[in-house]
């Protein structure tokens, strides 16, 4: 069965959308860009629009490419004062120490939870505050059903946006989890058993339908841009195999995109 | 080949203090015990003996297991203050938030790794104070010259101390990272193809000659107290297969501990 990922965002912004109104709080969201690519500029306009569907008002912050740590660090502590949520778009330039940048956003704020702080209460547990793909997966696997305690999850790449918090999550959920790399020589004996796939690598069709067993659920948040197609990692053939399958456009983007204003209303409640 | 984790400790005792001596600095180490078991009480000599010997006053505070969470953390900033590195025994009384507690303490006294920020920061790579027992694994793994990255490594456990911070450390240096459960059915499948192992499960003779493969590297981080004997998770005769073997007692516990004053002193730099 295929996840359909828009149809999912557009219940959980029903429900947000309720709670702001019920609450009558006027919430903002600083969107902070540097430079930034298609696939960036891509989400950004996707969170702008959740944003104002959501009826929460959206303050733009461009910066050049060209921009210090130092210069970028203070003006996103200035942008936390006067906003309810901040997102710092990734990644930024090469000249920029991004932990710097980051850990310039308090917990309160972090709805993409990537400040020190905010990884590590996620990473120990503490919170109900998830990194936004993190929080997709739970969505999804929540609503197929599916607990990942005991299960053999398997997510291919380790990035700090995708693989690790993936990871992570599905380790604290008490799955056994195995992270594999571009280097892992034998990939399919791997995703052979795993129950659940994650994947991030944006290596289009990287997961083919005989890499997997039947009755797998598979997660697929590669996200590149090919001649301006939005293409995952998986082919999107494993539909008739895979047990719950998210496509690309359409599964994990958009999902990932809610978590983020749910994390917003969370945090400002 | 056996590692004397005892052996190492000491070298880098000796460094430590050479360091500290050079420095000129005069440093305290506050440690916090909240109640403590016998494993916990243990390790607290350890730290305390090797403090001691590297010239780092040791300041004790002692708690009884009813204090609550308001209580101990207004105690641990005014400890904070008072040392320049402050260790919690962990692990606490149930009726402890931990998370609440564990926060009280600044990065720059976090020997331990312990509060959101500093795992956050380990986690995202930032820099070079790991948790102990990551520091412990960098340590064997350097000096018996493997480089976790294009390895597999499997680890047996996913506790907070031991299992999720040598996961995330293992990652982080490129290895391909299965996490095992108690409820993994076919841990020997996995232990069979690994070419780094490290266990922290507590579960004495989990680990047995049969089930790694030759030529592998097994890092014991278990930790059981039966009959007054301290207990590892690896049967020792994996000795005669594996290419190196860290015994317990004798070594990843000894290291841990090396690895706490390392940090204290890389911490006062």
């Amino acid at each position: 069965m295929t996840i359909d990922g828009k149809q999912i965002a557009q219940e959980i912004k029903e429900d947000l959308k309720e709670a702001l109104q019920n609450s009558g709080k006027k919430l903002t969201i600083g969107i902070v860009q540097v430079g930034g690519d298609e696939v960036s500029a891509r989400f950004v306009r996707q969170k702008r629009k959740f944003a104002e569907d959501l009826g929460v008002m959206v303050n733009s912050y461009d910066f050049s490419r060209e921009i210090t740590t130092g210069e970028l660090r203070e003006n996103i502590l200035k942008i936390c004062e006067k906003n309810n949520g901040v997102i710092v778009q990734l990644s930024l330039p090469p000249q920029i120490e991004s932990r710097s940048v980051l850990d310039a956003i308090p917990r309160e704020k972090d709805v993409d939870v990537l400040s020190s702080e905010s990884i590590g209460r996620f990473v120990s547990g503490a919170d109900d505050i998830l990194p936004p793909v993190a929080g997709a997966i739970r969505e999804i696997l929540g609503r197929c059903g599916i607990d990942p305690s005991g299960k053999k999850a398997v997510v291919v790449g380790a990035g700090e946006l995708v693989g690790k918090p993936s990871a992570v999550w599905l380790i604290n959920r008490g799955a056994t989890v195995s992270v594999l790399r571009a280097n892992t020589p034998d990939i399919s004996k791997y995703l052979k058993e795993a129950d659940i796939i994650v994947s991030g690598t944006g290596k289009p069709g990287l997961i083919s339908p005989e890499m997997i067993k039947n009755g797998a659920t598979i997660i697929d948040a590669g996200t590149v841009v090919k001649a301006g197609r939005l293409l995952g990692d998986v082919d999107p053939a494993v539909a008739e195999k895979a047990f719950f399958f998210t496509p690309v456009p359409g599964g994990v983007g958009p999902l990932t995109v809610a978590m983020v204003f749910k994390n917003l209303v969370e945090l400002n409640k």
